[in-house]
Protein backbone atom coordinates (compact mmCIF):
# COMPACT_ATOMS: atom_id res chain seq x y z
CA UNK A 1 0.00 0.00 0.00
CA UNK A 2 1.05 3.10 -0.76
CA UNK A 3 0.99 6.29 1.73
CA UNK A 4 -1.14 9.42 1.77
CA UNK A 5 1.31 11.38 -0.05
CA UNK A 6 2.21 9.34 -2.67
CA UNK A 7 1.40 10.02 -6.01
CA UNK A 8 0.39 7.46 -8.74
CA UNK A 9 0.17 8.14 -12.45
CA UNK A 10 -2.10 5.23 -12.81
CA UNK A 11 -4.05 6.21 -10.22
CA UNK A 12 -4.99 9.72 -11.13
CA UNK A 13 -5.59 8.69 -14.71
CA UNK A 14 -7.80 5.66 -13.19
CA UNK A 15 -10.16 8.79 -11.79
CA UNK A 16 -9.01 11.30 -14.69
CA UNK A 17 -10.48 8.71 -16.98
CA UNK A 18 -14.31 7.99 -15.38
CA UNK A 19 -15.25 11.53 -14.93
CA UNK A 20 -17.24 12.15 -17.95
CA UNK A 21 -18.72 8.74 -17.60
CA UNK A 22 -19.91 9.67 -13.88
CA UNK A 23 -20.99 12.99 -14.89
CA UNK A 24 -22.90 11.61 -17.74
CA UNK A 25 -24.55 9.19 -15.46
CA UNK A 26 -25.32 11.87 -12.97
CA UNK A 27 -26.60 14.58 -15.67
CA UNK A 28 -27.61 13.76 -18.81
CA UNK A 29 -31.52 14.16 -19.34
CA UNK A 30 -31.94 15.03 -15.47
CA UNK A 31 -35.48 16.89 -14.71
CA UNK A 32 -34.06 20.98 -14.84
CA UNK A 33 -34.90 21.51 -11.71
CA UNK A 34 -31.80 19.13 -10.39
CA UNK A 35 -29.43 20.96 -13.32
CA UNK A 36 -30.27 24.26 -13.70
CA UNK A 37 -31.16 25.51 -10.02
CA UNK A 38 -28.03 26.79 -7.86
CA UNK A 39 -27.16 27.50 -4.28
CA UNK A 40 -28.87 31.28 -4.55
CA UNK A 41 -27.03 34.65 -5.43
CA UNK A 42 -24.19 34.08 -8.04
CA UNK A 43 -23.72 29.93 -6.79
CA UNK A 44 -23.09 28.02 -9.54
CA UNK A 45 -25.27 25.25 -11.02
CA UNK A 46 -24.50 21.82 -13.23
CA UNK A 47 -24.32 23.73 -16.41
CA UNK A 48 -21.86 26.30 -14.71
CA UNK A 49 -19.84 23.23 -13.25
CA UNK A 50 -19.42 21.48 -16.59
CA UNK A 51 -18.47 24.80 -18.50
CA UNK A 52 -16.11 25.21 -15.67
CA UNK A 53 -14.41 21.30 -15.78
CA UNK A 54 -14.25 21.99 -19.90
CA UNK A 55 -12.19 25.41 -19.69
CA UNK A 56 -9.63 23.94 -17.69
CA UNK A 57 -9.04 21.22 -19.78
CA UNK A 58 -8.67 23.99 -22.32
CA UNK A 59 -6.84 26.05 -20.26
CA UNK A 60 -4.98 24.65 -17.62
CA UNK A 61 -4.00 21.10 -16.88
CA UNK A 62 -2.24 20.16 -19.97
CA UNK A 63 -0.89 22.81 -20.76
CA UNK A 64 0.19 23.88 -17.28
CA UNK A 65 1.83 19.95 -17.43
CA UNK A 66 3.51 21.73 -20.98
CA UNK A 67 4.84 24.61 -18.89
CA UNK A 68 6.52 22.52 -16.46
CA UNK A 69 8.21 20.20 -19.16
CA UNK A 70 9.63 22.75 -21.60
CA UNK A 71 10.15 25.96 -19.01
CA UNK A 72 10.17 24.82 -15.49
CA UNK A 73 10.08 27.22 -13.24
CA UNK A 74 11.04 30.15 -15.40
CA UNK A 75 7.54 30.60 -17.39
CA UNK A 76 5.13 30.71 -14.32
CA UNK A 77 1.63 29.66 -15.60
CA UNK A 78 -0.91 31.96 -17.44
CA UNK A 79 -3.71 32.72 -14.71
CA UNK A 80 -6.63 30.21 -14.46
CA UNK A 81 -10.10 31.97 -15.53
CA UNK A 82 -12.58 30.72 -13.43
CA UNK A 83 -15.32 32.85 -14.93
CA UNK A 84 -14.99 32.00 -18.48
CA UNK A 85 -17.03 29.30 -18.82
CA UNK A 86 -19.95 32.16 -18.96
CA UNK A 87 -19.33 33.38 -22.19
CA UNK A 88 -18.35 29.97 -23.55
CA UNK A 89 -21.30 28.01 -22.52
CA UNK A 90 -24.04 30.60 -23.64
CA UNK A 91 -26.66 29.33 -25.88
CA UNK A 92 -25.35 25.42 -25.80
CA UNK A 93 -27.25 22.65 -23.69
CA UNK A 94 -26.15 20.76 -21.20
CA UNK A 95 -25.76 17.51 -23.14
CA UNK A 96 -23.25 19.36 -25.57
CA UNK A 97 -21.58 20.52 -23.02
CA UNK A 98 -21.26 16.95 -21.46
CA UNK A 99 -20.35 15.38 -24.70
CA UNK A 100 -17.47 18.50 -25.30
CA UNK A 101 -16.10 17.45 -21.82
CA UNK A 102 -15.91 14.25 -22.91
CA UNK A 103 -13.90 14.39 -26.25
CA UNK A 104 -11.76 17.03 -23.96
CA UNK A 105 -10.90 14.78 -21.44
CA UNK A 106 -10.24 12.02 -23.77
CA UNK A 107 -7.94 13.73 -26.24
CA UNK A 108 -5.93 15.37 -22.81
CA UNK A 109 -5.74 11.88 -21.39
CA UNK A 110 -4.22 10.55 -25.04
CA UNK A 111 -1.66 13.67 -25.07
CA UNK A 112 -0.54 12.78 -21.45
CA UNK A 113 0.20 8.72 -22.05
CA UNK A 114 1.79 10.34 -25.17
CA UNK A 115 4.34 12.38 -23.20
CA UNK A 116 5.56 8.99 -21.60
CA UNK A 117 6.12 10.33 -18.20
CA UNK A 118 8.98 9.00 -15.97
CA UNK A 119 9.07 9.10 -12.73
CA UNK A 120 12.21 12.13 -12.58
CA UNK A 121 9.91 13.97 -14.43
CA UNK A 122 7.12 13.70 -12.28
CA UNK A 123 9.35 15.92 -9.97
CA UNK A 124 10.06 18.49 -12.36
CA UNK A 125 9.06 22.28 -10.83
CA UNK A 126 7.00 24.63 -12.05
CA UNK A 127 5.88 28.25 -11.38
CA UNK A 128 2.16 28.86 -9.97
CA UNK A 129 1.73 32.82 -9.76
CA UNK A 130 -0.09 32.47 -6.94
CA UNK A 131 1.21 29.46 -4.87
CA UNK A 132 5.02 29.78 -5.91
CA UNK A 133 6.92 26.10 -6.77
CA UNK A 134 5.19 23.28 -7.59
CA UNK A 135 6.31 20.23 -9.37
CA UNK A 136 4.28 18.12 -11.92
CA UNK A 137 3.20 15.29 -9.90
CA UNK A 138 1.13 17.73 -7.18
CA UNK A 139 -0.42 19.52 -10.72
CA UNK A 140 -1.59 16.00 -11.84
CA UNK A 141 -2.77 14.60 -8.68
CA UNK A 142 -4.62 18.18 -8.35
CA UNK A 143 -6.17 17.57 -11.82
CA UNK A 144 -7.71 14.46 -10.15
CA UNK A 145 -8.81 15.79 -7.14
CA UNK A 146 -10.55 18.91 -8.68
CA UNK A 147 -13.02 16.72 -10.41
CA UNK A 148 -13.82 15.07 -6.96
CA UNK A 149 -14.28 18.88 -5.48
CA UNK A 150 -16.38 19.33 -8.33
CA UNK A 151 -18.65 16.15 -8.18
CA UNK A 152 -18.54 17.23 -4.37
CA UNK A 153 -19.97 20.35 -5.27
CA UNK A 154 -22.74 19.17 -7.46
CA UNK A 155 -23.94 16.48 -5.48
CA UNK A 156 -23.83 19.31 -2.53
CA UNK A 157 -26.06 22.03 -5.26
CA UNK A 158 -28.33 18.84 -6.17
CA UNK A 159 -29.60 17.82 -2.59
CA UNK A 160 -30.11 21.87 -1.75
CA UNK A 161 -32.97 21.73 -3.75
CA UNK A 162 -34.67 19.22 -1.74
CA UNK A 163 -33.45 20.99 1.53
CA UNK A 164 -36.90 21.67 2.17
CA UNK A 165 -38.71 18.71 0.90
CA UNK A 166 -36.63 16.53 3.06
CA UNK A 167 -38.00 17.92 6.35
CA UNK A 168 -36.64 16.79 10.11
CA UNK A 169 -34.72 14.27 8.21
CA UNK A 170 -32.20 17.48 7.48
CA UNK A 171 -30.73 17.04 9.96
CA UNK A 172 -29.04 13.42 9.36
CA UNK A 173 -27.98 14.16 6.06
CA UNK A 174 -24.27 15.41 5.88
CA UNK A 175 -24.75 16.55 2.65
CA UNK A 176 -27.05 19.51 3.77
CA UNK A 177 -25.02 20.97 6.31
CA UNK A 178 -21.69 21.21 3.50
CA UNK A 179 -21.44 25.34 3.80
CA UNK A 180 -20.29 25.37 0.13
CA UNK A 181 -16.67 25.26 0.90
CA UNK A 182 -16.29 23.11 -3.01
CA UNK A 183 -17.15 25.80 -4.45
CA UNK A 184 -13.73 26.17 -6.53
CA UNK B 1 -40.39 25.71 -12.27
CA UNK B 2 -41.33 24.45 -8.36
CA UNK B 3 -40.16 25.96 -5.43
CA UNK B 4 -37.11 25.04 -3.40
CA UNK B 5 -39.79 23.04 -1.20
CA UNK B 6 -41.83 21.05 -3.70
CA UNK B 7 -41.18 17.40 -3.75
CA UNK B 8 -41.77 15.29 -7.38
CA UNK B 9 -42.18 11.81 -7.31
CA UNK B 10 -41.08 11.61 -10.86
CA UNK B 11 -37.78 14.28 -10.07
CA UNK B 12 -37.30 12.06 -6.63
CA UNK B 13 -37.11 8.60 -8.88
CA UNK B 14 -34.92 10.47 -11.79
CA UNK B 15 -31.96 10.32 -9.35
CA UNK B 16 -32.59 7.24 -7.46
CA UNK B 17 -32.51 5.73 -11.09
CA UNK B 18 -29.39 7.31 -11.81
CA UNK B 19 -27.37 6.12 -8.78
CA UNK B 20 -26.21 2.73 -9.14
CA UNK B 21 -24.74 3.63 -12.35
CA UNK B 22 -23.25 6.59 -10.84
CA UNK B 23 -21.27 4.46 -8.47
CA UNK B 24 -20.63 1.74 -10.80
CA UNK B 25 -18.51 4.70 -13.32
CA UNK B 26 -17.34 5.77 -10.52
CA UNK B 27 -16.08 2.74 -8.34
CA UNK B 28 -16.01 -0.68 -10.25
CA UNK B 29 -12.57 -0.99 -11.34
CA UNK B 30 -10.89 1.92 -8.99
CA UNK B 31 -7.65 1.12 -7.47
CA UNK B 32 -7.49 -0.24 -4.29
CA UNK B 33 -6.00 3.31 -2.49
CA UNK B 34 -9.29 4.73 -3.62
CA UNK B 35 -12.11 2.13 -3.02
CA UNK B 36 -10.04 0.54 0.35
CA UNK B 37 -9.45 3.77 2.26
CA UNK B 38 -10.74 5.76 4.44
CA UNK B 39 -10.96 9.12 5.96
CA UNK B 40 -8.79 7.46 9.13
CA UNK B 41 -9.95 5.47 12.29
CA UNK B 42 -13.60 3.79 12.15
CA UNK B 43 -14.76 6.04 9.31
CA UNK B 44 -15.76 4.69 5.96
CA UNK B 45 -14.53 4.04 2.94
CA UNK B 46 -15.97 3.28 -0.76
CA UNK B 47 -16.75 -0.40 -0.32
CA UNK B 48 -18.39 0.32 3.70
CA UNK B 49 -20.70 3.16 2.01
CA UNK B 50 -21.87 0.90 -0.43
CA UNK B 51 -22.38 -1.57 1.73
CA UNK B 52 -24.68 1.07 3.82
CA UNK B 53 -26.60 1.61 0.39
CA UNK B 54 -27.78 -1.99 0.12
CA UNK B 55 -29.19 -1.95 3.64
CA UNK B 56 -30.78 0.68 3.38
CA UNK B 57 -32.76 -0.62 0.08
CA UNK B 58 -33.65 -3.87 2.46
CA UNK B 59 -34.57 -2.35 5.13
CA UNK B 60 -35.38 1.36 5.34
CA UNK B 61 -36.87 3.17 2.57
CA UNK B 62 -39.58 0.99 0.59
CA UNK B 63 -40.06 -0.80 4.29
CA UNK B 64 -40.59 2.34 5.68
CA UNK B 65 -42.76 3.83 2.98
CA UNK B 66 -45.23 0.49 2.90
CA UNK B 67 -45.17 1.18 7.53
CA UNK B 68 -46.52 4.95 6.68
CA UNK B 69 -49.46 3.35 3.87
CA UNK B 70 -50.77 0.50 5.99
CA UNK B 71 -50.27 1.88 9.77
CA UNK B 72 -49.63 5.48 9.46
CA UNK B 73 -48.53 7.19 12.21
CA UNK B 74 -49.83 4.83 14.71
CA UNK B 75 -46.51 1.97 14.08
CA UNK B 76 -43.02 3.90 14.47
CA UNK B 77 -40.79 2.86 12.05
CA UNK B 78 -38.02 0.19 12.89
CA UNK B 79 -34.62 1.77 13.72
CA UNK B 80 -32.31 1.82 10.81
CA UNK B 81 -28.87 -0.26 11.58
CA UNK B 82 -26.12 2.32 10.39
CA UNK B 83 -23.53 -0.53 11.17
CA UNK B 84 -25.37 -3.49 9.56
CA UNK B 85 -23.05 -3.29 6.44
CA UNK B 86 -19.80 -4.56 8.75
CA UNK B 87 -21.24 -7.87 8.96
CA UNK B 88 -23.40 -8.19 5.89
CA UNK B 89 -20.83 -6.90 3.34
CA UNK B 90 -18.07 -9.37 4.85
CA UNK B 91 -16.08 -11.81 2.29
CA UNK B 92 -18.17 -9.83 -0.53
CA UNK B 93 -15.63 -7.84 -2.94
CA UNK B 94 -17.09 -4.34 -4.08
CA UNK B 95 -18.38 -5.38 -7.74
CA UNK B 96 -20.46 -7.83 -6.19
CA UNK B 97 -22.02 -5.19 -3.14
CA UNK B 98 -22.24 -2.98 -6.54
CA UNK B 99 -23.98 -5.38 -8.25
CA UNK B 100 -26.14 -6.09 -5.38
CA UNK B 101 -26.76 -2.49 -4.90
CA UNK B 102 -28.08 -1.92 -8.21
CA UNK B 103 -30.56 -5.22 -8.59
CA UNK B 104 -32.15 -3.91 -4.98
CA UNK B 105 -32.88 -0.30 -6.51
CA UNK B 106 -34.22 -1.34 -9.65
CA UNK B 107 -36.36 -4.28 -7.32
CA UNK B 108 -37.13 -1.77 -4.98
CA UNK B 109 -38.22 1.12 -7.79
CA UNK B 110 -40.52 -1.20 -9.86
CA UNK B 111 -41.93 -2.04 -6.20
CA UNK B 112 -42.49 1.94 -5.85
CA UNK B 113 -43.93 2.51 -9.21
CA UNK B 114 -46.35 -0.44 -8.24
CA UNK B 115 -48.10 1.81 -5.53
CA UNK B 116 -49.08 4.12 -8.16
CA UNK B 117 -49.19 6.61 -5.63
CA UNK B 118 -51.30 9.79 -5.97
CA UNK B 119 -50.58 13.39 -4.75
CA UNK B 120 -52.84 12.81 -1.54
CA UNK B 121 -50.84 9.79 -0.58
CA UNK B 122 -47.74 12.05 -0.49
CA UNK B 123 -49.30 14.09 2.53
CA UNK B 124 -49.55 10.51 4.50
CA UNK B 125 -47.81 10.64 7.87
CA UNK B 126 -46.00 8.34 9.40
CA UNK B 127 -43.99 8.10 12.95
CA UNK B 128 -40.22 8.45 13.11
CA UNK B 129 -38.41 7.09 15.92
CA UNK B 130 -36.71 9.94 16.84
CA UNK B 131 -37.89 12.48 14.54
CA UNK B 132 -41.64 12.17 15.25
CA UNK B 133 -44.13 13.00 12.58
CA UNK B 134 -43.01 12.43 9.05
CA UNK B 135 -44.70 12.08 5.57
CA UNK B 136 -44.05 10.17 2.77
CA UNK B 137 -42.78 12.76 0.55
CA UNK B 138 -40.20 13.66 3.13
CA UNK B 139 -39.24 10.09 2.96
CA UNK B 140 -39.06 9.68 -0.41
CA UNK B 141 -37.15 13.07 -0.58
CA UNK B 142 -34.55 11.98 2.35
CA UNK B 143 -34.12 8.84 -0.11
CA UNK B 144 -32.95 10.40 -2.91
CA UNK B 145 -30.98 13.00 -0.85
CA UNK B 146 -29.24 10.38 1.27
CA UNK B 147 -27.92 9.09 -2.19
CA UNK B 148 -26.26 12.63 -2.68
CA UNK B 149 -25.43 12.65 1.02
CA UNK B 150 -23.41 9.60 -0.08
CA UNK B 151 -22.26 11.03 -3.36
CA UNK B 152 -20.54 13.90 -1.68
CA UNK B 153 -19.15 11.53 1.17
CA UNK B 154 -17.46 9.08 -1.71
CA UNK B 155 -15.62 12.12 -3.43
CA UNK B 156 -14.49 13.53 0.08
CA UNK B 157 -13.15 10.03 0.98
CA UNK B 158 -11.67 9.73 -2.34
CA UNK B 159 -9.95 12.88 -2.23
CA UNK B 160 -8.45 12.66 1.12
CA UNK B 161 -5.93 10.29 -0.05
CA UNK B 162 -4.08 12.38 -2.26
CA UNK B 163 -4.29 15.37 0.36
CA UNK B 164 -0.46 15.57 0.40
CA UNK B 165 -0.38 14.47 -2.65
CA UNK B 166 -1.60 18.14 -4.03
CA UNK B 167 0.67 19.91 -2.39
CA UNK B 168 0.21 23.89 -2.08
CA UNK B 169 -3.52 23.62 -4.08
CA UNK B 170 -4.98 22.02 -1.42
CA UNK B 171 -5.84 25.45 -0.69
CA UNK B 172 -7.86 25.78 -3.30
CA UNK B 173 -9.49 22.35 -3.70
CA UNK B 174 -13.02 22.27 -0.76
CA UNK B 175 -13.50 18.77 -1.18
CA UNK B 176 -10.23 18.87 0.94
CA UNK B 177 -12.08 21.93 3.49
CA UNK B 178 -15.22 19.17 3.79
CA UNK B 179 -14.95 17.99 7.48
CA UNK B 180 -17.11 15.19 7.40
CA UNK B 181 -20.25 16.09 8.43
CA UNK B 182 -21.86 14.04 5.59
CA UNK B 183 -21.12 10.71 7.53
CA UNK B 184 -23.46 8.98 7.56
Amino acid sequence: MTTLTEFSLAEATAVLTRTPTILNALLRGLPSVWVRRNEGKDSWNAFDIVGHLIVGERTDWMPRARIILEHGEERPFDPFDRFAQAKESRGKSLEQLLDEFARSRKENLAALQALNLQPEDLTRRGMHPELGVVTLSQLLATWAVHDLTHLHQLSRVMAHQYREAVGPWSAYLGVLQCNGHSAP
